[in-house]
């Protein structure tokens, strides 16, 4: 079996919209913000890494869907796991859980690495995919 | 060929990240700011509605491919089409376009028509199909 | 000596701007988020209360002092004290802290209880008064 | 009498919070949008002058009254004037109005001019002086 990384999460006051349920897009923000912290559980936290590594690693494609309403302030945690892992990109699969362990929302983002200074494709370092790679996930193909 | 809706944008100042571009999730928001411009655009503005309609239209999947980073002040309007328009559902289409035309982003969401009171499906009201009919994509299943 | 609660925290890289440091506006969002964390500490959270408490206490006055930037990743904990504390309303005082526990950004934010049904001012909660007094500033007036 | 800039706006559908109306913090976000676009009007666009201008003008300070409650689509225009304008600083006034010319917020933002290099404070450039002072209102100091 894969490792599974889970960041805590709820839904946030100011990320409810009009309909009084979590906008939409804010599902994106908290798949993101359980990335940084999944980087940092890793080792390489971003925010030191950013200004000055040889490559960055943009997000090129995200999805969700979007199984039941978020709440303000309900449990939404963020599980993570590698669901394809490239030789100079990779795939993460979300799941936020809550309300006794439901499936809220699933989705994936997709990160490509390239140089810094060209912006052309390059291996992922090899830090990163030996880090990743415990998270695989065990369906993946 | 079927109509395009353009809802006119830049990039935000605040929606840039610290890697200097527009967060990814950001474009989600442009999304639905153009959806509900458009909505109103069809004389059914959301905010007229969103409180005693008997129907609901929650979104239930969206995605999208960041082609080129998009900065603070550049121009990247919204053009919609409707990608599929269902009984019960209909999926929306994205390009945002700016930097002399190019397409920067694209992407869609999935929008289920539902009771307000029980969440079971129902159709689409009727005039909001035939709203939507002239920006069905030529070029869609 | 009064007591100080503190919310742990750090710029989000989703919040800074086009500028390079934490948009604004943002601090303000992280003074409510700390609020809330606060309520909770004092074991009454307000998305507990929120659809059925009988007052509410919206807020009417919000300020702050941007001494240094904040940057992604840096630390930015939020110290919340009571600034004052009245009979039908109260002041919370918040600092920022970080890059060695120097001052980022200073504000205040005062709330008003009302009559849920009406928006007449009344008297707040007696629990909430009672829980909100240890925090209350030593300097304060 | 003095110029008043006037920059349309409606409570966004993702602004909207858990409570149902516009998140404290957000008024902040317009005020700021309202400001961009003035120094547009004022052709002093900030997207173009980011990145290479000798100077920055930061923002170290902002307040805010809240009034009366935004809500999902309802008006909420900006009217911007100068409160005060230094040698080196400015003072922005800011009332948002809507639901039938009502004042909902109002509040400023205070804006020094430093160096870019040292962060000195220096001289706000004539140009920009100049062009602030039709809007200088009549009844400040």
């Amino acid at each position: 079996m894969n490792q599974v990384y889970v960041y805590p999460h709820r839904g946030r006051f100011q990320d409810i919209d009009a309909a009084g349920i979590l906008f939409f897009a804010r599902n994106f923000d908290y798949f993101h913000d359980a990335y940084l912290a999944f980087l940092e559980h890793l080792e390489m936290p971003l925010h030191e890494h950013l200004d000055d590594a040889e490559f960055v690693i943009p997000l090129v494609h995200a999805e969700a869907d979007f199984a039941k309403p978020i709440r303000f302030g309900t449990r939404c945690d963020v599980h993570i796991e590698v669901a394809r892992l490239g030789t100079s990109s990779f795939t993460l699969a979300y799941t936020l859980r809550g309300d006794g362990d439901r499936v809220l929302t699933t989705g994936q983002t997709v990160h490509c690495c390239v140089e810094r200074a060209t912006f052309a494709s390059r291996a992922l370092p090899e830090r990163l995919s030996a880090a990743l790679k415990p998270y695989l996930a065990a369906t993946s193909p």
